[in-house]
């Protein structure tokens, strides 16, 4: 009785985007909860004779094999950040509003409704639905299949179907994070001189930081925006104890032209004469716009691309040597935000963009 | 059957100061849990018919009423900081290691030694044995007589018995505490060029607090050494996040010649321009050693005075018009260090100093 078990609802990927929309969101996926949603996709996808469906986890991929000379990866996480009273999404005018509309599971729609449409497409086409993106790195569905499947994301261009307000973004800035300590000597505060205080030391690190000039670099033919900016401070042990440690995080954003060892070699030259430790770090993902695919995608959805700042899945993707870029609807300052909101209107624009490029035989 | 009561341990008082700080230290008398030390000293001052005895709480006031046109009033806290595996006290050579030894059951054994002894002192004394000295000021018992009782703590001279390596310590420095508060807007850090990153505006705090140079202000003779540190710095919402928020936590010690105002007014001038918050404000205490009781004392117990720069309890007889010192056995920098310990001879020196100027009638 498929239909009554609660871990298997049934989508209907003959319906709009945007009420696939609303019944993706509305059900239970923040990230590490995203077995019923996985499941509902992959059975509504296995009733599609024309793709090869493939589960690993809580990932599902679902292939055309038609032997098409190129073959395009068009991917999404199924995953959100914490719901918070901000569900089952309701429809406010010409949006739809609640957690999950804008990052991704409108993209998610669109590519269901296209998975289970485009049975002839002129490329070979692979849609992957992964798990676990909103969470620690190492957790993340794509990044698995990248390491245990590697065949299943080959390809000669990818598209993320991440926000970017129906409009192509290109690649993405790298990220890096060091911490800075500064190290002291403890003393009470009555007799200061006693000791040395290391908050004080913070001194020039913030110096460095608000006068900072980050660049502006053009790969491919977009500028990305690079940031060096602290997100985190922290340091004292009591109010009457001169403190003997603090520490500055510090993010980098690095334009994709620059590799990992370049950027933290930035950093590190920057902050010369302190203690870095490296935190994390992220290559970032040329916009690959100088591909023929890419080109000819840009084209049929309008001609227009900008870069894309913020650090995306895109990254993985070009680190396994495939010009990746962004696509999708609703506007990426929304995302997580507890008013996340998607107009309908960007949804039905990239089913258009996408079918334009993909629904001819 | 007192004896066997066990909220009723049996002090002698006639036993060396040396014994008996071992057998304060023993009893449990962490702020709070003062009841069974105080129900202690209670008692046994209560056998010496010289002795009036108050109690208020856990404090217990003795005094003699001699009728003497002067009256000293010697005061000392009865609880410690938490203990951290530093009890039962032991004899280490000539010294006595553990939680209290400084801070400052050797002091309050010196204290009741000449409680039950002076029975015929040239001045009239009054004996103050406190509780809650270690914790949030609002709970200090000496500040609660100070409100409630105040006939108690009448006297023309003061002595606290707080560590002071057996010399007479005279005032204390007053304490500010100030948040200064940097105010931001928000963004996702790939995107920082949206927000203004209010870590980076603490830049100018900290250079201020580095260049800062300390004042040197003689008061009464001695000569008081200024600080302000930071003690505490936080802000950042997560890695990825321009910040909004950052505090500076800032702690002034100001000589006694400064008034709280005066010491507020010199902190706001200092940041000026900055969002300044006090968040915690106690005068300091002149030493008072032009009072005539005040050098009578010093030159029975050495002739050297010097400044005290933590704040003390002091303070509170300073409020009251009541000139005020510190001495008592002890290396303040060992208070509430795990290897507290203090110095046998210490002890027995701050006996000898006091039984020089109080021990004939």
């Amino acid at each position: 009785m498929p239909v009554t078990d609660p871990l298997l609802p049934v989508l209907d990927l003959t319906q709009s985007p945007v009420d696939l929309t609303v019944e993706l969101c509305d059900l239970p996926s923040v990230s590490g909860d995203e077995r019923v949603i996985a499941n509902a996709i992959e059975a509504s996808l296995r009733a599609y004779p024309h793709l090869t469906v493939d589960r690993d986890g809580d990932a599902v991929v679902a292939r055309t094999t038609l032997g098409r000379d190129r073959r395009v990866v068009i991917a999404g996480h199924i995953d959100t950040v914490p719901v918070n009273g901000n569900l089952p999404v309701r429809r406010v005018g010409d949006d739809l509003v609640g957690r999950g509309t804008v990052d991704m599971k409108a993209g998610v729609a669109v590519a269901l409704v296209l998975a289970a449409d485009l049975s002839a497409p002129p490329v070979d086409l692979t849609w992957i639905f992964y798990d676990h993106e909103e969470v620690a790195a190492e957790l993340n569905g794509l990044g698995r299949l990248a390491r245990t499947r590697p065949d299943l994301l080959a390809g000669d261009f990818a598209i993320l179907g991440e926000p970017t307000s129906a409009t192509v973004e290109g690649g993405c800035n790298g990220t890096a994070r060091v911490d800075i300590r500064l190290r002291g000597r403890r003393a009470h505060s009555a007799r200061s001189w006693m000791g040395h205080n290391a908050i004080h030391d913070a001194a020039e690190v913030l110096r460095i930081l608000r006068d900072y000039q980050a660049a502006e670099l053009e790969v491919d033919g977009l500028v990305y925006r690079e940031g060096l900016n602290a997100v985190g401070i922290s340091g004292g042990v009591a109010g009457n104890v001169i403190p003997d440690e603090a520490v500055v995080s510090v993010n980098y954003r690095f334009a994709p032209s620059r590799s990992a060892a370049d950027a933290i070699a930035h950093v590190r030259e920057v902050f010369a004469g302190f203690e870095v430790e490296v935190t994390d770090l992220a290559e970032g993902a040329r916009p690959g716009l100088d591909d023929p695919l890419a080109q000819e995608f840009v084209a049929a959805v309008g001609g227009v691309a900008r870069p894309k700042y913020g650090w995306t899945d895109v990254a993985r993707f070009s680190a396994l040597g495939i010009p990746a870029v962004n696509y999708g609807p609703g506007d990426p300052q929304l995302a997580h935000a507890d008013d996340e909101r998607v107009h309908i209107d960007e949804i039905l624009a990239c089913e258009r963009g996408l079918r334009a490029w993909l629904g001819t035989g």
